[in-house]
């Protein structure tokens, strides 16, 4: 059997290759730069070929596909969540993606996303912060939920909006231990706090990432002061949601992509003609985002292609400097196009 | 770095493993092996959740993705269709695809499904004919349209079908010659023909398989005759058909998935409530089929998602047979599941 040709094979970048990519770039710097990209994606938003996610939905958990196209390059994401996985000691959230040319069809990347979703969905929050929060909004920051996701948003936060404190909460003792330890030493000031209450306290800026599968109310409206920003992470499917309905009535709500974050976000407690912002529009400069320094804004966060389209897109374009990716031979590629049999046959 | 642990590894079938482990089942044998794995699942069709494939259209192709469950299994295609790729000595169908736990939601199979589909394809155009033709319909059959799938429909229909004579034509001669020599010594008597008309002499079976992306007439009215099984393969998209509507409007249409062939088969050029019946319910007994031995009977074919996932789910059980597959890194697993960031700094 001949060798592969080159158009055979598809770059593929492992978990393992993943780590040292980012160790390569410094996470800080991976984490700005892949906010930048994020950033100028929704700056061109209009140019994207946009749909809600396909979710297969079971008793347990959904599998998704996000799919998205600039009309040059072509990604899409696969991705579960299993709240159930964890105590088997799974991931509840694990990822892949690829892009591929437009012109051909062909792929040009196969990406493990496990890792690369939290740092893209830590990017997008922090960007989001950067033009929602109010003035000084996101010196202080509470991370409610202190799990997988958690100390990606506090760097993210960090290396993007400048946050000096981050303030955790978790309702299990051991994940707050966890990040607390894995955040020390980073220019963070940690403080670890025994209640919700407690850790909202001189935070302008309140992250909720918290995993149940299910209706919860991780804030209730009492506890949300004038000028604070929400961004809440952890509400993604349907059924799950973090914030009391009130919070949501009295904030600024804005969103990534309305069609989807009407079916997976906080505001599927809403009625579907409950008025909500488009972030693109923020970042273009065709809203004017935060109405005013007393205002609650709220980023009701479901993650959406684009933004991974923007992470394989950086990812791709860093990691042709690195030589870290293998080839995988994925293509099948007859010296006649017509002739695919005849190369089977060939190959015995 | 630690190396990965087993539940970051994905079992990955590349286009020389795929090719191997054809040749080590045989391919007249994989082809029935394969209807039978089809003919299974169609059988207990209503257990899958079903949707349209998900299709990016741009002037010079389309992308697909086609996802399918059964409760257990979860799978999806990745597809493209770019007829313009032949001419840069591209395939103008590359596909991979992809299986997963519904429990976990974790991969366990990633496979080339170029060759794969072109395989499935042929076989699931084989069992339709086995079902629908007429009484010795499947002796002769003619293929119009001689590029890259056409061998692997004249050796599904011999395998499964006891074809015995496949009569070829394609309007470029150079394509007929390269499927003629690709056939020669493999149990058929293989006529090259002129013309479509010569290519349908005494054709029990019509298969078409051509791929212009335009609605084109292979077949006029005239040309077929009562009691012939049509098999149109090549019709698959929207714009693109290969049947003249008188032809449908006489014909009893077999579908695979109603919802997806309307926009995609060549019935979207009948009202949307023409009458057509679907294929998995004569294969589990639900539907009597064709109506007599004069009737014209045509298999709207535009695969869908079912297909894939039994052919994912065939390679499979079958690749654990072999050692064919490789493993891929592409799940990260952190040792404590809530310890994703720790992991990426460990790996240091």
């Amino acid at each position: 059997m001949s060798a592969p040709s080159r158009l055979a094979l598809v770059p593929f970048l492992s978990v393992a290759g993943m780590m040292r990519l980012v160790h390569a770039i410094g996470i800080e710097p991976f984490l700005v730069e892949l906010a930048e990209e994020i950033e100028a994606d929704f700056r061109r938003w209009p140019a994207f070929d946009k749909t809600p996610r396909i979710a297969s939905h079971s008793d347990v958990g959904v599998i998704e596909l996000m799919p998205t196209s600039d009309g040059e390059t072509y990604g899409f994401k696969y991705v579960n969540g299993h709240p159930a996985n964890m105590k088997r000691g799974l991931q509840t959230v694990t990822a892949f993606g690829l892009l591929a040319e437009v012109e051909t069809g062909y792929p040009v990347l196969l990406s493990e996303m496990t890792i690369l979703t939290a740092l893209r969905t830590a990017a997008t929050s922090a960007m989001a912060a950067k033009w929602l929060a109010a003035p000084g909004g996101t010196g202080v920051m509470a991370l409610i939920g202190n799990g997988a996701q958690a100390e990606f948003q506090a760097l993210a936060f960090r290396a993007v909006c400048g946050t000096r404190e981050v303030r955790l909460y978790d309702i299990d003792l051991a994940a707050t231990a966890k990040c607390a330890a894995n955040l020390a030493g980073r220019g963070l000031r940690v403080v670890s706090c025994a209640t919700a209450e407690e850790a909202i306290l001189g935070a302008g800026t309140i992250t909720t990432v918290t995993a149940d599968k299910q209706y919860a109310t991780i804030l209730t409206d009492n506890m949300v002061g004038a000028g604070v920003h929400l961004n809440a992470v952890g509400g993604d499917c349907p059924g799950k949601t973090e914030l009391h309905r009130d919070i949501l009535l009295r904030s600024q709500i804005f969103v990534e992509y309305p069609p989807q974050t009407r079916i997976e976000g906080e505001i599927q407690q809403l009625p579907p003609d409950h008025p909500v912002e488009e972030l693109w529009q923020v970042i273009a400069g065709q809203a004017p985002g935060r109405r005013d320094a007393r205002a609650v804004t709220l980023f009701d966060s479901v993650g959406f292609a684009v933004e991974d389209f923007s992470a394989l897109r950086y990812v791709r374009r860093r990691l042709a400097e690195t030589g870290l990716a293998q080839q995988l031979d994925m293509i099948a590629d007859p010296d006649d196009p017509r002739d695919l049999f005849g190369m089977v046959m060939r190959a015995a």
